[in-house]
């Protein structure tokens, strides 16, 4: 992966814009592809109240907006810190090439911002979680699934 | 945790709807407060063209709008599959307190989505992940975390 310090510089002007202006969290990102920024996304978490507006997920929604595909092959994101749990995971699902990050989980555990906890919450078997989590209605687990296979126009991501 | 399995009945219902009117994967979720439903979400990746759009953070999007608020507390989710770690963290975000759930991460395996396999990825370091990370400008990771500890008009979250 061919890194460009500027686009870090960019992301990093974003997150400490964001929070001077009062707009959020200090977190931002910049999304890259063939050497242009596509899209930008800053925290909005409680300017917007969305939980999920961590600003790799809304570089990831403007961009896919804007190409109007729900696919980032071929893109790479800088963001200003390591993603957490949420958004490394959105970046699976977008299908992107890379990541490029300036803070780490560690860093923003020391600024009180819960990405390391989350990590580690998350490797844990689920009867040890902090939020519980109780299967209902198991007989009926697949039966979405069932639904899915046999719908034809199915549209896969 | 008091389960209502109407709740989970609706779900499952919303995921089996929203793949046979074409809205998109075979996923659904509920968000229940003081034993009423205050949101309702499905899929709609493809139809949005947003990667992140699963049941639950369309669920969480939703109700934190008509809440007002960026903190769920107080509610449960129901959903009609195990969520994966991108809607797992977003409810830990919400500050939910609790997940109701049908089909299994395995089920959706089975079904070809890959919340199984990104369990597996986010447990590792990061350097065996299959989608590469680098750290870049490390000299800066912690300069926004500094403007945001100095910011005192902050809302923290």
């Amino acid at each position: 992966m061919q890194a460009n310090p500027e686009f870090m510089r960019q992301a990093i002007e974003l997150a400490n814009e964001n929070v001077t202006s009062g707009s959020g969290g200090p977190f931002g990102a910049v999304i890259v592809r063939d050497g242009a920024v596509i899209a930008t996304g800053a925290n909005c978490v409680t300017k917007g109240n969305d939980p999920t507006a961590h600003a790799e997920v809304v570089a990831i929604r403007n961009a896919c907006r804007d190409l109007g595909s729900f696919s980032l092959e071929g893109c790479v994101i800088y963001t200003s810190c390591e993603p957490c749990p949420m958004c490394l995971a959105a970046i699976y699902w977008a299908r992107m090439d890379g990541i490029f990050f300036s803070g780490t989980a560690a860093d923003a555990a020391d600024a009180g911002f819960d990405d390391a906890f989350l990590y580690d919450e998350l490797t844990r078997p689920m009867r040890d979680r902090s939020i519980p989590s109780e299967p209902l209605l198991k007989e009926r687990g697949r039966e979405s699934f069932d639904v899915w296979r046999s719908f034809v126009q199915r549209v896969d991501y």
